[in-house]
């Protein structure tokens, strides 16, 4: 989603500030929490139909509150020594299963309640 | 974060279960929260000093969860055309002027509690 | 919401598993938005018209949800001391100010953006 | 938690304003998560030992978030018809089979992982 240089520039960042002594499983999974609570904020009290509106007219602050959680994301595969390629392409393969085309298309059930 | 195919593939995954109905900025935003909830989870009663054992033990499982929200987030930039790479490098700069290396070095405070 | 006896019940029950130690203005909030998220998850990717039927279908499991928030809202209420009752009632003289009947009624748009 | 009166207020608030056609099991329990989250936001990046401090510094403000909580869930309840004395007496019962005293004294572990 980000070159490796952006998550170098990101990582100089926060070592620049000795804010390593903050980030943690805890305060970063939390923060993305936060974070994607500000996202969700835009469309609190808005119909289906409001939708594609707020997001276009919205588009710079959005994009902002995404590039939030997304260097929150790369801090915390950083730390953890995530491979993100490899359990993203993990989990698509596992959902595949999970949501068998013939069962699933058009559907928004859970996979436990597919029939 | 994740590479250009992998996106391809993600949304190949979604277009064979015509999910894209599914997918708007509040189901998306509100799922990436919910994924982020499940993520805090595991730290959700932590000492401070238990959280890096936590962080290995379940190493595999937050890998998943990472993954979930890293997919969601994905789907976003792409619908709602992100330019991911660029927000993230302005923000970073944004908060390089919020954040002057001088005054928020080993602070945890926000920018408008900075002196 | 809930009696002062019921809080007892909280309180005797927490006190006897020795309890209180996980329980702070961290773990207590976090955990609010955690059970909500829970909660969140029933209307995930729903269309509005099917609101009304997830609410009725599962009224047995959202009552669990609801009252785990209630328990743990209660905890926070009485460890920080706050008076809840006087609280609520300030948020909603508070909220008559911004919220003038004339220009709110029938309008979801925040505060700031009523005219 | 809160008055039987001061529900009503909450309500008649509502009704004048027509904000009833806002109000559903997806606005409400997303509104509960993003209040909860603003809450968490106090205590983001703290450590254990700072907990107690910030609490004490921020209770006003932190009163009305909690406020603001109360609120939503006495929406919620009220428009689902939850009998939320009840549903609290059930979960506590529960909780007392899952977490027996004897077990559960001092561990924060999750009920399946208790020994």
């Amino acid at each position: 989603m980000i070159s490796r240089q952006l998550v170098d520039k990101l990582l100089e960042f926060r070592a620049e500030r000795d804010w390593e002594q903050f980030h943690n499983l805890r305060t970063l999974s939390t923060s993305i929490a936060l974070e994607a609570a500000e996202l969700a904020e835009f469309t609190q009290w808005a119909k289906d139909a409001e939708i594609p509106a707020i997001a276009e007219e919205n588009h710079a602050e959005i994009s902002r509150e995404v590039a939030d959680i997304a260097i929150l994301l790369s801090y915390l595969v950083h730390d953890l020594g995530i491979d993100l390629e490899k359990a993203v392409a993990e989990k698509v393969e596992f959902n595949a299963k999970r949501y068998p085309v013939e069962k699933a298309k058009g559907s928004a059930k859970k996979y436990d309640q597919l029939d």
